[in-house]
């Protein structure tokens, strides 16, 4: 019997030709390519591209696949329907679970397991996500739906469907660099969560359904929200090592730091970090983004040593929050992005696929008898 | 580095003190008692009851346990709306996995990983999801929703809500013995999903979801109604030998035969076996139980010696067929028992939870330069 490594910590569970990670040297790399080369250079259809095809587009490809995107956004008048009538106080990760679920429900081929015709199916998923989040937040607020602008870029089309306005290109720019930066990261629980259901030859919808309820849970990415309530509750960046030094004396998590895989500087922070800081500074939010950068100083002063770095959820929370973005939607933001990795896992796993069927190791009694009621 | 088992084959995964099972010598026990006992004497609810706590319960606990559960079998007028405005054409596993995710909208703390609490609202969907079920396959004739009948078990009750009618007694006890036979099964894909999900720390119902879209693969849950489908293309007993026998020569896979973990006969499967005898025989369908029979025959003489035997799929088959329920509602029969057995799960694993975060092994390409597109 085979030892038991709590949370697979360790266990290779799948093979994937997408993204590499060197958490001992903090390199992130995307079909070989480092990720901040991507994050300077590509776009996040590009990125979803070399994810889903091991190689870079050629100019018509590229065209061709982002013409296939921008053709998606719209939603169904049945799903439409089905957004307006969501309750709404109801929390977006809850919303965006159940309405990816509920593309199952119009699919009239919800079962091909055939690699092409999957890969189309999650492109419309891919496709549709940014349109359902902005739809409903703008439906619990009370205001119109804004319709997908297809002559935009993912990125763009969202945060103008968000808003009712195009964003700056700043603002653009660095929402689509955060989606490229989120798109993949190996076998993290979710995307493990997506390959798990969809090895009993389960459809897409189911697989990237579990993928999004694992998502918002605090421990993956439901995180970057955690680290915006901790920087909110730190009055100025005067406060900060008092609040962190409370935190640590108290062996508190603090939010955004640490990592399963990275025992060094996350990648991703290291190019978010920048991102952030330009950003804050653009849009007055100066101090929000020195509270992080003080937070990161006394944290690598006292956890660097023990492999305690920023991760990506750490100045994502800054980012975000400079875009605009209201607290709830940071985790669905994730989920736009993930959607590429998630669905470029399931296309691998249904091409070499084994049902995921591990042991439990039994605790209980043995040997007993089915006691009468009247005898217990 | 850790060796690659393909699909966690031989991997413990987990503690669980709720199902043992031998597969070489076909046992399966929960919490000690064989499952042939438990068919024999207890009831979906005590099963369940023994699941979660780790024994039988006392009389006034069993009361208590079924008084709860049967106080919540009604929809709210929310979930209500929600059901009969689906597409009348969708899949019901599609409905299952969309409807349960939906509750998660209307709960004012989804977000609690407090045992206790979780529990109630484990106990909730639980309650919930034959009505459901029945609602939806009520809806989707055009028929009027049956109110559920707080003074019936969960199983009676289910096939009076689907039928408009109290079933006989025989009928709701096979139904109750499907359910307890289906509750609990090791760490099951659809079940070690769940405990993917929710060691996130995300919440009951995006656990729940991801384990329903997990079952209605065709290698797990969604196996019964293949099995089904092979039946009804023998047209009788005299063509099974030949029918069988061309499939082995196709070395095409024979549907309720063989399983990861049983090297012997599934001991679900005999008790099964002799439920569904005895109910052919009672409604007319002695020809399908002969010809379930016969295939078992040719399968165990020429399989039994690689360890293949009939699973439990086999022969629920046939025992959902004579209980009256159309071929899609077999795996969303499957759901209304394993949420007792995901949520036991789920409730071991917030008890002591460590996130499921395993490795990849990477095989593609390193050391690869974004190339601009002009050079591509």
């Amino acid at each position: 019997m085979a030892s038991y490594a709590k949370g697979l910590e360790g266990v290779v569970a799948a093979h994937t030709s997408m993204s590499f990670i060197d958490g001992e040297k903090g390199i992130l790399e995307y079909v070989g390519i480092p990720i901040g080369e991507l994050a300077s250079n590509s776009s996040f259809e590009e990125t979803v591209f070399l994810l889903w095809n091991g190689r870079l587009p050629k100019h018509g490809e590229l065209d061709e696949f982002s013409h296939k995107i921008r053709s998606r956004y719209a939603m169904s008048p049945a799903l439409e329907a089905r957004l307006m009538a969501l309750p709404k106080k109801a929390e977006p990760m809850h919303v965006m679970r159940t309405l990816v679920s509920s593309l199952g429900l119009d699919d009239a081929r919800p079962d091909v397991t055939d690699v092409p015709e999957v890969r189309e199916k999650a492109l419309t998923v891919l496709s549709l996500v940014p349109t359902i989040l902005a739809g409903f937040h703008r439906y619990r607020q009370g205001k119109p739906l804004i319709k997908p602008d297809s002559n935009l870029p993912l990125a763009e089309n969202f945060l103008y469907m968000l808003n009712g306005q195009r964003p700056t290109p700043t603002m653009a720019k660095a929402m689509d660099v955060c989606l490229i930066l989120h798109a993949d990261h190996g076998l993290n629980n979710s995307t493990f969560s997506a390959r798990v259901v969809v090895s009993t030859m389960s459809d897409v919808y189911s697989a990237l359904t579990a993928a999004i309820g694992s998502l918002r849970g605090p421990l993956h990415g439901g995180a970057n929200e955690g680290v915006m309530v901790m920087l909110n509750a730190i009055p100025s960046v005067a406060d900060v090592e008092k609040f962190i030094q409370a935190k640590l004396e108290h062996k508190d998590k603090i939010m955004g730091f640490g990592h399963r895989v990275y025992r060094a500087y996350d990648p991703r922070a290291s190019h978010l970090k920048v991102l952030a800081k330009q950003l804050a500074h653009d849009t007055g939010n100066s101090a929000l983004y020195e509270k992080s950068a003080k937070i990161e100083e006394i944290m690598l002063r006292e956890k660097a040593a023990k492999g305690i770095y920023p991760n990506v959820d750490f100045y994502s929370a800054t980012t975000y929050h400079c875009i605009g973005l209201p607290l709830d939607l940071f985790t669905p933001c994730f989920v736009l992005s993930r959607v590429g990795g998630w669905s470029g896992h399931i296309l691998e796993q249904l091409s070499d696929n084994r049902l995921f069927r591990p042991s439990a190791d039994y605790t209980g009694p043995h040997d007993v008898r089915y006691t009468p009621m009247n005898k217990r």
